[in-house]
């Protein structure tokens, strides 16, 4: 974890869960208040809502059963929940993506944990968040985590 | 990342890959410069030797090709490669068990990262590290990730 030295990335495929419900999400730390998560997940119902969170593990050994509950860190009591990223919508074929600015989440601190899809307060989908390669690397660094 | 705040626990479900290779590897570091991996992997060859390796990046977008080199952070220059975990041996059943400590490894360092079994230059099979809830944690907080 080194800091805020350039941007740091993160990646979580989605794809432990029942159905064929799958999607990639992105997130890069631009600035210490800022987080771009950019994400498209498929085989959700048409026309719907959706919650994301992250959860606290990243222990997908049970599925998503075994990532604990929404991340909130024991110190911050005020606010939403910090691992309350909002909901979605999808459109008529069941896809959704989005992009979203998020100035509570900081990445470093989410890196390993999970990111998980919610129906209602059903778990339908999760991955392990993930580092990735930085979008904004040095070129002289093979990888920006 | 809490530091060694109580110890601290990842998991690695490593079966992103060919074939049917698959286990479980689970890191506790019981102190700074002690960290417990423990692990089972089966579907390998009998009586084989492999090359344990932590790599850059988790992102398993491409299967194993997409996670980076051995990781080694830039600042250190000397003794083995950070993420060279050095080799473990097969039973008869293509089955391995082992458990061993490790001196350099930091688990907050490596979580996010992957966990690669190699078989000499070749990836066979890997998953990301993830956090766990700790074997040691504090029964007062949920996880100790
Ligand atoms: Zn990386
Ligand atoms: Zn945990």
């Amino acid at each position: 974890v080194r800091g805020y030295a350039g941007s740091s990335a993160g990646v979580a495929i989605v794809d432990t869960g029942k159905g064929n419900i799958q999607g990639v999400v992105r997130f890069v730390q631009v600035a210490p208040s800022s987080c771009i998560i950019d994400g498209t997940i498929d085989g959700l119902e048409p026309s719907a809502e959706y919650k994301l969170t992250v959860n606290e593990c990243g222990d997908i050994s049970q599925g998503c059963e075994s990532v604990g509950g929404v991340y909130q860190p024991l110190q911050d009591g005020e606010g939403r929940p910090y691992g309350d990223l909002g909901v979605f919508k999808t459109g008529n074929e069941g896809r959704a993506t989005f992009k979203k600015e998020d100035n509570v989440l900081n990445l470093p601190e989410i890196i390993g944990r999970s990111l998980v899809v919610n129906s209602g307060e059903k778990r339908l989908v999760c991955g392990i968040i993930a580092r990735s390669s930085g979008l904004f690397q040095n070129p002289k660094t093979i990888c920006a985590c």
